[in-house]
């Protein structure tokens, strides 16, 4: 190692200490080739024909879910040890192509994994639902002995003293820990790069964006380096990524997964005045998400976690006998490019297909959502975060640099005009729960992720549609639908639409501008739809996220396909 | 009328309009003798044998709570039309002696009553669960037509132009609402005086203090001008009066009760950044507690207020099937007086007489939660009410004026520094719902209402035993045990207790020290105890309750056996 440079600012030290400890920790024989790593491939195809995977490693990490690997444990088909080491594996391999990883702990997972295994042969009973199923974690959660530095370099080389709540959750009902994930630089971005860890690049294409801020989760579930992993979400941080991966994310309404005990660059305290982020899981399969959260509801967090809400999964609500679904196409603020429309209209036409009503939501309220929303984020004028930057001389990634400064904070009679604003749009939005004409109860609402396809790097416009229901504390989900085809790419707006609605509009329109893009970046790139439901009611979400997958499924060909 | 004096400050005609108004709905043949009105009787004993109360209206105000008046006017035993007008009646003769009423609105009451009578006739069926059941409600709650003015000039003469929530769901549940009931100015103040209605007299002893701030309320139902009335609590505004009354109370978990479209004098959106009022049933009985509260569950109202939780109340929670109950018999900064410690052992006796398990709870952190609740009540500096009061010259009442001032708005990170405080004590707090030597599961806490009996008015000493359960949101109720008895006045401190904790617990021994009061005052006065049971489990509340009242009701002597 050289001298450190006597002008270099100290973060780079830190930096560079920490991506060799990472890479130290990688043993040598789950190494892939120089050759692959600069590979034009995605990374997905790469670990395709990967031989450093067995034949049962790929089985195990390529044909199950969290759901079926708990059971092929339970039924002794795999060991606990067999599932981590694949997954150890190939989250290791996955970590050197799409650098999704921060920190790293594989051996005391095989460990864990094998205590596992002797308490299963010894007393016959799993320690819990997830006994010995392999979970990931976004770099925020805090596990004893590990950092939790959030890819900020004065956070950097401060190992946890104990472990978040839902980490705990998680090892009670016999969950195996084994990697964390990387995140955006103060987590407020929607690509997830910092100056510690670098940028997290996604599996399925290297040029589109792998989203954020739980973008290495997502990459890693995407790749199927994790099947079942854990998100958080202020903005669209789980759903983002989630759509940007192909793969399934649940955004719970605050309080029902332990938030607590993070590391989230913020004053303790500052959430309760301001809006209030959730935990969710980013997944192989909906079902998986559901076995996550009934695992987490039946821990009954409430009584550890003050911010915990009464109430297991049976307290969650249920769709009606005769579903109905809402649709809210757009939000006003950012039109859908053409094949995003497209997509939602292929989903209502397979819903209406197989007999379910489908009720066209109008929601005059929705266009003030997302400014209102952004007004939240500035509270407190973002000075803790500078702070720390600036104790280690960090600059902002070059995303951030022209959107963030630090601010002033904000004078609490603006605080409270805009709760009061919050309590007026939250009544409106109210609405959106009865179709206005025949007074039919909607159970859940599709509508977009997002206004566009999974856009190139640094480039994803505006987060309303995701942020938005995080203001409205709604529970809301994503389906992976299908792969972006040859055929979508001309579609075209209809000429009523051509106009911009204004400046996000225009944004969002540059992004399906022959001029300003070349639209086949988006081919094979996932399509999803968002699915939402009232708040603190994620058992009825996830009943009509169910009878929504299961009809897209029939048709369904998704990039995990090419696994 | 005399016409104005130019140097009167504009509140004192409008209060004298106000109580003129008030004063011209009461009948003719409803008015007490003006001896009766100046006795130094209680004002429960002048009601007792008051000819203007016929045999029928005595019966039916007098031997029956809400649930039985429900079942009685649904056998067709009485129409909802001669309930109404028995307890338009009472509250007439109530408000005479003890100044309980705010609004009066009899004859739309009557209206009401004889159209439910109408359609359950013509139907067969009732309304709701409340049909025909006459409901009081606190001033704060806004009555189409009717002020909403708490007692403040300034707010009187403008007739709400909407119901509040709250009250929509009642009438959508058939009740009859027939008037509104007295408080505080500023409603933070635990005797309830104001410059536009005056003072709220005690119906069992004029000597000690009605409570407040829903102390008309406590009143009215002290001496059954109401069976059934609903108050809000934020610091102890429904407990408080209910003790001080002998009457049942239940303050909800924020969220449980339709709280939005109150007026209290406060800016919208400003409880969203501090601590959150609840809204709840004072009542004659603990099973009319349980059918408000049930009646409102069922009217879904998180459908209706974002503010809404949701939760049915089969999802509210239960206790085990061997219950445990927890006793907290002091909070560390105020001691109770020898008759509150003494009721609080009573009762512990009369449960572990029973057979009911009850284990001493050690709560260290308690001690920190009334000074931490206190500062939350000064967030925004209490101007906007200040403003309200300059508007019309309104001065102070006697007792605010030293307690109360303009103050500066909060700056945001002592805000947010509040809430990290918040919950850190939330976190601590969790630890009373466990029996620390055994790991029991404790179902419901018993613990004193207030560190002393039912004052003397305006002697209300800290409210630390009520207001530290809305800053954890716990439910709480109030069960009245038994009339403070002549042997009660013999009652001393042990030694060790002699010696003040501090200056809050100073002012509460002068409230025992023969020196400072004639302990004779508290003669015949109600002695209450507190039941407490976590976060939004209300359900489980109530059902611990009715197995302490089960016992104590075996040997309950209540002032309103006068009756």
């Amino acid at each position: 190692m050289s001298p450190p440079n006597q002008n270099e600012p100290p973060y780079i030290t830190i930096a560079a200490r920490k991506k060799a400890q990472q890479n130290s920790l990688i043993p040598p024989e789950w190494r892939l080739p120089s050759s692959l790593l600069t590979s034009s491939l995605p990374a997905i195809s790469i670990l395709k024909s990967t031989p450093i995977l067995t034949p049962l490693d790929h089985e195990i990490t390529s044909t199950h879910d969290a759901t079926s690997l708990a059971s092929a444990i339970l039924s002794r088909r795999y060991t606990a040890e067999s599932v981590t080491v694949a997954f150890c594996k190939r989250a290791a391999l996955a970590h050197q192509l799409t650098n999704c990883l921060t920190e790293i702990f594989f051996s005391a997972a095989i460990e864990r994994a094998k205590f596992l295994d002797r308490e299963y042969a010894r007393t016959g009973k799993p320690i819990g639902a997830l006994h010995g199923v392999p979970i990931s974690l976004k770099d925020t959660f805090k596990v004893k002995g590990f950092d939790a530095s959030i890819g900020i370099a004065a956070l950097a080389e401060n190992p946890a003293t104990d472990d978040s709540l839902l980490v705990k959750i998680l090892l009670e009902q016999g969950a195996v820990l084994y990697c964390k994930t990387n995140i955006p630089q103060t987590l407020m971005a929607l690509d997830s790069d910092n100056n510690v860890f670098g940028r997290v690049i996604n599996p399925l294409n290297k040029h589109v964006t792998a989203g954020g801020s739980s973008g290495g989760e997502g990459a890693l579930v995407g790749i199927r380096g994790s099947v079942l992993g854990v998100g958080t979400d202020i903005g669209g941080s789980i759903r983002i990524p989630a759509m940007c991966n192909g793969v399934y994310g649940v955004k719970p309404s605050a309080g029902r997964v332990p938030y607590v005990g993070q590391e989230n660059g913020a004053r303790e305290g500052a959430s309760k005045i301001g809006l209030q982020a959730s935990a969710g899981p980013i997944a192989a399969s909906l079902r998986d998400c559901e076995l996550f959260l009934k695992a987490v509801a039946d821990a009954r967090s409430w009584e550890r976690d003050p911010a915990g809400v009464y109430g297991g999964w049976e307290e969650m609500g249920s769709v009606q006998e005769r579903v109905c679904i809402g649709v809210i196409r757009r939000d006003g603020v950012v039109e859908p490019l053409p094949p995003v429309a497209k997509v939602l209209d292929e989903v209502v036409a397979m819903l209406r297909g197989k007999g379910i009503e489908v009720v066209e939501i109008d929601a005059p309220a929705f266009n003030q959502c997302q400014s209102l929303t952004n007004k939240f984020f500035g509270i407190d004028g973002g000075n803790h975060m500078f702070d720390l930057l600036e104790k280690t001389g960090e600059p902002l990634t070059n995303w951030l640099k022209p959107r963030l400064r630090r601010g002033k904070k904000m004078p609490l009679e603006v605080l409270v005009e805009r709760h009061a604003q919050k309590i007026r749009l939250e009544t409106e939005m109210l609405k959106i729960w009865t179709d206005a004409k025949t007074g039919r109860r909607v159970d859940a609402i599709i509508c977009p992720v997002a206004p566009h396809p999974v856009p190139p790097i640094d480039r994803w416009n505006s987060a309303g549609y995701t942020s938005s229901f995080v203001l409205l504390d709604y529970p809301a989900g994503i389906l992976p639908v299908r792969e972006f085809r040859e055929e979508d790419l001309y579609e075209e707006w209809a000429p009523s639409q051509r106009k911009p609605l204004g400046r996000w509009d225009e944004g969002n329109k540059a992004l399906w501008d022959k001029e300003f893009i070349d639209r086949r970046v988006y081919l094979n790139t996932p399509l999803s739809v968002q699915v939402v439901a009232p708040k603190l009611q994620e058992r009825r979400l996830l009943q009509a996220m169910k009878i929504i997958d299961d009809v897209i499924k029939s048709k369904r060909v998704s990039p995990q396909a090419r696994l």
